[in-house]
């Protein structure tokens, strides 16, 4: 780690904040049609920032959607280039009157800024603008070369940045990719996510009688849409969350010794996250499996949402003729998206009651992935996070799907670094999201030591 | 059969369809609060059409929710007293898109008239006033004494006329109770309704974690209040619908031979009710007993609807932290409503999966029940029938609920005539509900035939 970047990094730390500020102050909301001139001033803001801070062949890439933000510096022959990717694009703010300062008007309380999207991911994909600037000062050049790449779709399913990468593999060339939008561990741990789980979402209609019929009149005789649905739903897990579905554990690994090992250090505690995260009165789950197993290493399936019949205020005595419901499957490494989703369709349809027909409808479908913690960059990458935080970093796993690591892997062929500086409360999609400033300069830090480390 | 009534009812054909389509395009939709002006609106047409017959002391009488409509008529000393039930109310039209014509604008099509409340109940408990108009043209009297209560809260479960019959007992005294809300158990075919199905009608409420989470990170431990409701609700059925809660069959007795041998005598056709009825691929319902039995001498339970976590278009990945599901239990005679209460809870609670609560909110309950058929009251209805129609009266019962038939027997202690005119595929609380012309023509000359009879 070198002085004078940390110095840079320091004595800058007033403006960094304020430029922050002005980028969270954009109110980018991708989902809402009426926050389209935002999204544009979002991108613009990327784009400025880093031709202000020396990268080059700026340019906003039109899509379906929204743009692209597209730059690189390619003056390192010989040495390896990083992708850079983040999104600019943040989540709507409702329910306002939950927040404590307007979400777009960026408030520092107790060491936090508080915006909508100061952790999720202006926050954090500002870091690797600030690291540039940093090393270019300091040094005056950088140490590997870069491409940033950064999409405004991220919070809507993220459909341009996917066929962009799919398409442009010769533009987007490069050794490995960074992304910082996940979280430390916890306060003060650095933290490595090297890996993901996959998600196949589906959506299951049921169709009993061919109208809704009176219960009385038909009840006992006439199959029901909304009961053969819940029927055959519920036999997919047994009491404690076993998947029932023939085949669904066979290619699932489990963890190494080595990551249960590093697991185990963490200190999770289950009573904590029962009563703090989850609030119910019980935890569910494979029994024999810790809860962190659970979560990060095992396929897991949800009902998210069903709906069928009269669900009115009162009382309507119909059996219902439809009734659908979003399932998905969470996937780890090594299971391929395909047998599962027909594995399960060949399940349900094997286990649908006489008279209720099921069909299920794909509408994503993304496989687990993992990356190898002996890879140079992510070796590279640990060494950098532990000397910035003078703490050994731990490497886990992220229940959740972020679609553009499968995409680098598959289209570019690199392994991505997730290199994040979100806590685990920072409020991600809801309101009051913060982000400590401690970790933004600490971020900003480890990001120019990484590139700096990495170009050696 | 008088020659004169039945040629009264001939010549003013046309004003009573007029008058009925009048009261039909009032949409008195009980369950909705928007539509509480149209409940007013239906209640008053009924109370201005009593008084154009020549019924007294017509009165709306306020309750706790919809009125109730009261009038008598009795100038017939030593000639007994009927009390005349019908409502006014009717279920919701949607879904709007499957009607073929609005469900409040009548419309006349192959002989039928097409609306909601056609069959159920507006054009039914019409025929009743509109045989009070004929007998007194014809005969300038009437030939028994008449009291009618008229409500309108049957679809949301009947509680004020409930309530109003209990605490009443003195103005409602009569002889015997008369209610057109059945159906024909086939085209031509003089029907009286002796056995009726009971109904408790529950809300199931569950709660998982305290607010929806996010399924890549909480799925695999946190539990999902959708999931918890389904697994649930599944087992208090087996595949064939066999009810599954302890003790639920105790009570309840089979068919005596002779109504066995009645209903043999109907040309019941299973594949023609699949087809044509159910429109399914199978029906359902426990092995071993006939689909007449089935449905009006078994009890059965149905999930109405089911409505939780994320439905709209797209994906989202919550974990949900609430879902509701209605579920009713019909009931035969002998059954006691609190008893079938306390053993559904009981077993919701002991099957219910950790870390989901599930609360049980009971919206309505009422028993099954049998009228004796050689009631003299009965015999008088079944020869009326006969007469009109020309052809011998069988004797069914109903998979429905009509919980005033209990009330009056209970609080009054009178039977009940259920004297309906509907056909089985009238599509009541269903799209395109419908009434044949004919049966409501036939079914004014059998109620007034029915009043000269029982007058003798």
């Amino acid at each position: 780690m070198s002085a004078a970047t940390d110095a840079f990094v320091q004595n800058n730390q007033v403006r960094f904040l304020e430029e922050l500020k002005s980028f969270l102050r954009i109110p980018s909301i991708s989902t809402l049609p009426e926050h389209r001139p935002d999204i544009d001033r979002a991108a613009n803001f990327v784009a400025d920032s880093l031709r202000a801070v020396g990268m080059e062949n700026v340019e906003l890439i039109p899509t379906a959607k929204h743009p692209l933000v597209y730059a690189d510096w390619l003056h390192a022959p010989g040495k390896p280039a990083v992708i850079c990717y983040g999104h600019y694009d943040v989540q709507p703010a409702d329910p306002l009157e939950l927040w404590k300062s307007p979400p777009f008007e960026p408030v520092i309380r107790d060491g936090n800024i508080y915006a909508r999207g100061s952790a999720d991911d202006k926050g954090q994909m500002y870091m690797h603008v600030k690291a540039v600037e940093t090393l270019r000062a300091v040094n005056g050049t950088l140490p590997v070369n870069l491409k940033f790449l950064v999409e405004g779709e991220e919070e809507v399913g993220g459909a341009s940045i996917a066929e962009f990468v799919a398409k442009n593999p010769a533009k987007l060339k490069g050794d490995v990719a960074l992304v910082s939008d996940t979280a430390l561990y916890a306060p003060g741990m650095p933290t490595l996510c090297i890996g993901l789980r996959g998600l196949v979402y589906m959506e299951v209609e049921a169709t009993g009688p061919m109208r809704d019929l009176h219960s009385g009149l038909y009840g006992g005789a006439a199959p029901n849409a909304v009961f053969g649905l819940i029927e055959t739903l519920a036999k997919t897990k047994d009491g404690h969350g076993v998947i029932q579905v023939p085949g669904i554990y066979d290619d699932v690994e489990p963890p190494a010794p080595a990551e249960r090992a590093s697991w185990a250090s963490l200190g999770f505690e289950e009573a904590a996250f029962l009563k703090n995260e989850v609030g119910s009165t019980r935890l569910t789950g494979e029994p024999g499996r810790g809860v962190l197993e659970r979560i990060w290493a095992r396929p897991t399936l949800e009902v998210h949402g069903i709906a069928g019949g009269f669900t009115g205020a009162g009382a309507k005595t119909v059996i219902p003729a439809k009734a659908t419901a979003k399932v998905s499957i969470r996937l780890v490494p090594r299971q391929d998206p395909d047998r599962v989703i027909a594995a399960f369709k060949k399940f349900l349809t094997e286990n649908s009651p006489e008279g209720v027909r099921l069909e299920v409808r794909v509408l994503s479908a993304s496989p687990g992935l993992m990356v190898n913690p002996d890879h140079p960059a992510i070796q590279v990458a640990a060494r950098a996070f532990s000397d910035v935080f003078g703490r050994p970093t731990v490497f886990i796993r992220s229940g959740g799907s972020i679609p553009i690591v499968g995409d680098f892997a598959k289209h570019l062929g690199i392994p991505t670094v997730l290199m994040g500086f979100g806590l685990p409360d920072d409020g991600l999609h809801s309101p009051n999201e913060k982000y400590a400033l401690e970790n933004y300069y600490k971020g900003i830090q480890t990001v120019a030591h990484f590139f700096e480390e990495y170009g050696k």
